[in-house]
């Protein structure tokens, strides 16, 4: 924690921070005057279009671009030919963006066109020849990892901590977590279960398509419109994939309709940059709906066993999984955060997580809200909801027994700071939904879950202006509503109202690199540089107060607003607000600012505890989430009303997850539901009112307290869904999505019995 | 000066600063990619128009949209009634914007209107009807100053230092400034001449119109892209008018097509924002140029007395002027800058020069280059011309013999620190073209100028990327070359090439205040911020080095970009390039970045000295400049070439001024020449090559010495072309412009002599 701070945030009594204001964002977002990534012209623009792979697998032998771009309004073609191998950290980034010598997945990108209308460049894509040679294809992490199966990269030697033979195979890396002795902790167990799960990849499901306006010039500057979660990255690996100085590219970042991590790496962006540096033109490109579930970020798909036994007590004794994902042609699944977190809400002695990242013909994963970490719960509080009823224990009970609190050394290593799962438990057990009655044909589960916190690089200016108005000016996208929280903590801070304060999101050359908005870091890093930018801003003010006083700087104070005299012995004068000050800014030095860069420290781990109701029709095998409930620690709510929409929207994903969504092959490789009508989102009238309840336990790591809230109310709903329709079907289910077919066969195959 | 330096600009070797390399808007320009006013588009916008009057004045009875609001696709009309009475001092902004109970010229707004198309919204303005009582109008300087002329407010008290009866009177202020006694000195001198002058408004006649997209939303926060030459400017009084708060009105500069000053206050802007309000709509403006020429801001018109007596041997024994300036319906003709500057080249004994600011029914004036100093410097260096041909003396030498110089008290008032106008008139002497031969009708003229440099308010971010290029951030709008000069300054701090800093000016919302770009102000100012942010940024990366070396901060020192231990004792360690630092930004701490905030003291004064080659044609009175030189003093000159292009410019304009351009009035008091083809400015055939001398005496308030150099220019060629004139047609010429009927006219009145 880089700040100096005698506040104590479980005690402090804020003024601002924790109300519930207007979001400065929405009138515009609501009126349709907010610019998103689609809504960029400039004069002279051209359209660019994607030649995509048919082919789940295959060889490109030659690309034929000569016919398209005879084609009148054809400004520019981009292959793999205008994209130089750039070094190896970037190599996946680059083959994923273009196809090299093969295309790994239906959709992936084998050409570019600009052109003077859309129609055009869609005669044009149709004129490129691709000659391709068909390979054998593989898209289940199961068989991928099979002797026999067909090869993506035949280089691929198994890596990591596997002392396997080092042979090619589509296993990219192997990961291993955990302490204590597994098997002497079986043998202590009075109970064991061990079960394998399985679950679908799924897509962020955004409602924003991927769209951006590229234009760059001949002398190697440009700029770039985008819709993203982290326009400073969009700068650094288009830089560096085009070979462009970073300071040339200018980055401005759209409004964004939504990200949840599927916005964090770049798809279009570096092509559109290329046929604009190729065409002289800016070019615009705006992806289909088909395109973004074809060739964006799913999720990996995954495989696993787990294992757990316990005392009769509750104890856990130990705990096992192994977990297999596939996340696309190239290393890095995420699994090795699947693993990490796989017991990470526990408390126990012996653990472990042993994580395989599997490669396979389908899009190279992005992340999603909690990568990896919703999936290895649902097979984790699965198992220990079926260890809580063969014990005749209380599931919330067995949790409490063994949950992590502050010191509990982490199943992925670190020792916990002060941490608020139990504080969740409690109040999940104390929630009245806990003991609501149950309707017929109806099951009540619960889950627990686990997630990091990012911190990272954050840049924050705070200018105040001639009229004591304050600008904060930010570098990390807006997608969960930080403008608003941003206003609070600058408020709080300076002791203004919060509409005193205009939160903006600048471009890239306008203020120091900010990593992207993810990992829950944004209200948590940027809160952090907003609270020492304004405690700098501060600072000046005194100063500027101190010179019109003509008293030393030292012997001035803010407080609550104002500059005033640190005593009696500082002399006697009226306090200087804020708006006074600035008035005379220009008399006392010049323009008033505040500045933070920092590498933010301190962030903390979030806890969540989900309880869900579910009916299902045992005729159909159609299964309704009734009641639903999300329990978690925010550290502190900033704006409590976002908080519960983040829980609230991380449920929502994650019960559509558990039932609705997911990626259906075909025997070809090709994806069957590219469209909204077949990949089916859980719209309101699929859902109830989601109930919230906000539990405070700072993180020690923050100023104010603030833990992340993003994205761990997606971990436990797969399982919480799923011990729910286990108790309404009395079949343990171990597939995700548990869409009626799914739900009816397990519950024939079962007879109808537990 | 703020910062810590033991340079000396005098005999520093500067690195890359005084190099010539190409600008970094040059591309863009010519290719017309880069964006000016008139090429932002927002989705839904709607076009705005404003109703002009055709009267030169004349009250409002009554103004009737009520039609023009039924046309279809008009969307908002706004009038006088649509503006609150706003504080004192932005009473006469407001009333220019949009007339309130009067219309006080030929062009004043009265009504404005935004419609889904350029020509529903000029359907519209034919639709409202005006009901207007005609007025009897004035406008000529002197005309307006005698008794009886039509007052255009009858409650303006001449006030200032006139002891003048309180009675009301087109004079709205009266400046003095002097010192001595001047009529002893008319007692002392050998020859004294007195003669009067009268120069025409001219406009500065960028090519650029102005232009602006406004948006602003019901919930009171805006978005302005405005052509313009200062942003925050535009911002702060749009803001004010409108009753909006500062930090709520995102304002962002467009490329420029020349301001010269007459984009330094605010003309449609508000009305743009207004219809936007309105609307709820966006609304783009983009003035004619007929409306440029009619209704924004040229500059006074002028009329003075001038008086100076010399001795023999070329003492000036003192110096009078009375000056009478008329720049339109308000107070505020800048006659006061005018009379400030009139003798302010001169270490003189005894000095007074008095200033009437009038007002009359002429468009409200802006500033133009060294607003009021070029009619002056016509007037008191035409009467030294004058007075050097009296006495036999050459007329450089009676300059130096009278030259300001380190310790001479000011015409107006403060003494001067290290100048170069000696030098210059040093320089001028010794040029070629001092003594280059004459042709037929061919005279030659000189003449000294004078120009103040302002410092102002100034906000700068520098930021560090990750491949080691940089951003530099500021927030003057760059009319004549400034991103080259910051990017010069900046890599010559940072001991990096020039090609590895971008400059790019920040919106209102990401930067600080900073002042207009106007008083030659930006490469002094954002050049000292630039220092002084990249001096903060210095210390950052030597801080980075250090905790990479594991060694305290003070034991490294910054040399020519890289990190190096300061010494034997401080470590052996290889030294580490910005780039190596730049790598591990995120690992030492984060981003890295410099700021700097002042409002920069110690701008210089600048000199000048023209030399002029005029031939004038006796039978037609056509007068064209031959050979023309200009030798000014640049302090530092950062990047040459825009240092020659500024005296370039300035010269050409006021060539312009003297012998094409002028405003012509009709007896109704309408402007007859509102367009490029009546009003003449000189093309490239009309003019010579203009020769360029850089002079360089280090302005010792700046840490490399610079002065402004973008006014000065403009401040002698009245005077030097006037004298040429005068030595070629062997009459003195007191009347500008001095267009072929003018120069006719005075030699036919004097009878081809002298």
């Amino acid at each position: 924690m880089p700040l100096d701070s005698n506040l104590d945030p479980a005690t402090h009594k804020f003024n601002v921070v924790g109300t519930r204001p207007v979001r400065p964002d929405g009138i515009d977002k609501v009126t349709g005057r907010a610019k998103f990534g689609a809504d960029a012209v400039a004069p002279g623009m051209l359209i660019g279009k994607v030649l995509r792979s048919p082919h789940a697998h295959a060889k490109i032998k030659s690309i034929d671009v000569s016919k398209a771009a005879k084609l009148p309004g054809v400004k520019a073609i981009v292959t793999r030919d205008d994209f130089k191998e750039r070094e190896p950290s970037l190599r996946d980034v680059l083959w994923n963006v273009m196809a090299r010598d093969k295309v790994f997945y239906d959709g992936h990108a084998v050409a570019a066109v600009a052109a003077t209308s859309a129609s055009v460049a869609r005669k044009a894509l149709k004129l490129i020849k691709v000659d391709y040679e068909i390979l054998p294809h593989v898209t289940d992490v199961d068989e991928a990892m099979k002797p026999g199966a067909p090869l993506l990269h035949h280089d691929m030697i198994t890596g990591g901590i596997d002392p396997a033979p080092k042979k090619a195979s589509n296993v990219a890396y192997r990961h291993e977590f955990g302490h204590g002795d597994v098997e002497a902790g079986f043998k202590q167990a009075d109970v064991i279960v061990e079960r394998s799960f399985k679950t679908e990849a799924t897509h962020q499901g955004y409602i924003e398509p991927h769209a951006c306006l590229a234009n760059v010039g001949p002398d190697g500057q440009g700029e770039l419109w985008v819709c993203t979660q982290g326009h400073y990255m969009i700068r650094n690996v288009s830089a560096a994939l085009l070979g462009m100085d970073v300071a040339k590219l200018r980055v401005t970042p759209s409004e964004i309709g939504g990200g949840f991590g599927g916005k964090t790496t770049v798809f279009i962006e570096p092509l559109a940059l290329a046929l604009s540096r190729k065409a002289n033109r800016p070019v615009k490109m705006v992806m289909s709906r088909e395109e973004v579930f074809r060739a964006t970020g799913p999720t990996a798909a995954s495989s696993m066993d787990i294992k757990i036994g316990v005392k009769k007590d509750g104890r856990i004794t130990a705990g096992f999984a192994d977990i297999r994902f596939t996340g696309g042609p190239f290393v890095g699944s995420l699994v090795d955060m699947g693993a990490m977190s796989a017991f990470a809400a526990y408390d126990l002695e012996n653990c472990k997580a042993v994580g395989h990242d599997v490669v396979s013909n389908r899009p190279k994963l992005a992340a999603y809200r909690a990568p990896s970490a919703p999936m290895v719960a649902f097979g984790v509080e699965s198992v220990l909801d079926e260890l809580a009823k063969k014990i005749g224990m209380d599931p919330i009970d067995l949790r409490l027994k063994n949950a992590a609190k502050e010191g509990t050394k982490s199943s992925y290593g670190p020792k916990y700071n002060r941490i608020g799962l139990i504080e969740c438990l409690q109040a999940a057990k104390k929630h009245p939904n806990y003991t609501a009655p149950l309707g017929p044909n109806q099951g009540r589960g619960m889950a627990a879950g686990f997630w990091f916190n990012f911190g990272g690089q954050t840049a924050v200016s705070l200018n105040v202006h001639i009229d004591g108005t304050v600008a904060l000016t930010v570098g990390t996208v807006d997608i969960g509503g930080s403008r608003a929280s941003m206003c609070l903590i600058a408020a709080e801070e300076l002791g203004v109202p919060y509409e005193q304060v205009r939160t903006v999101t600048a471009d890239t050359s306008s203020l120091g690199y900010n990593d992207i908005t993810e990992g829950s870091r944004t209200t948590f890093s940027t809160g952090m540089a907003t609270i020492e930018a304004a405690r700098d801003c501060i600072g000046k003010l005194c100063g500027r107060a101190a010179k019109i006083w003509g008293i030393p700087p030292e012997a001035v104070v803010w407080e609550k607003g104002y500059a005033k005299p640190a005593g009696a012995n500082a002399g006697n004068f009226e306090p200087l607000s804020l708006a006074d000050i600035a008035k005379q800014a220009a008399t006392t030095g010049g323009p008033i600012a505040g500045h933070s860069e920092i590498n933010a420290e301190g962030a903390g781990v979030s806890f969540a505890v989900h309880l869900c109701d579910a009916e299902v029709d045992k005729e159909t095998g159609r299964a309704l989430v009734k009641r639903y409930t999300v329990i978690q620690d925010a550290g502190k709510a900033i704006h409590p009303s976002y908080v519960e929409g983040q829980y609230q929207g991380g449920a929502a994903q994650g019960i559509g997850w558990a039932i609705n969504e997911g990626y259906i092959y075909g025997k070809d490789g090709r994806l069957q539901n590219p469209g909204f009508l077949d990949y089916r989102i859980p719209v309101c009238s699929d859902l109830p009112m989601i109930d919230t309840h906000i539990v405070e336990v700072p993180n020690p790591g923050h100023p104010y307290g603030v833990r992340g809230v993003g994205e761990t109310s997606i971990v436990p709903p797969l399982a919480a869904v799923a011990n729910a329709i286990s108790a309404a079907a009395s079949v343990r289910m171990t597939e995700i999505p548990m869409s009626p077919p799914v739900v009816l066969k397990a519950i024939e195959s079962n007879g109808h019995k537990k």
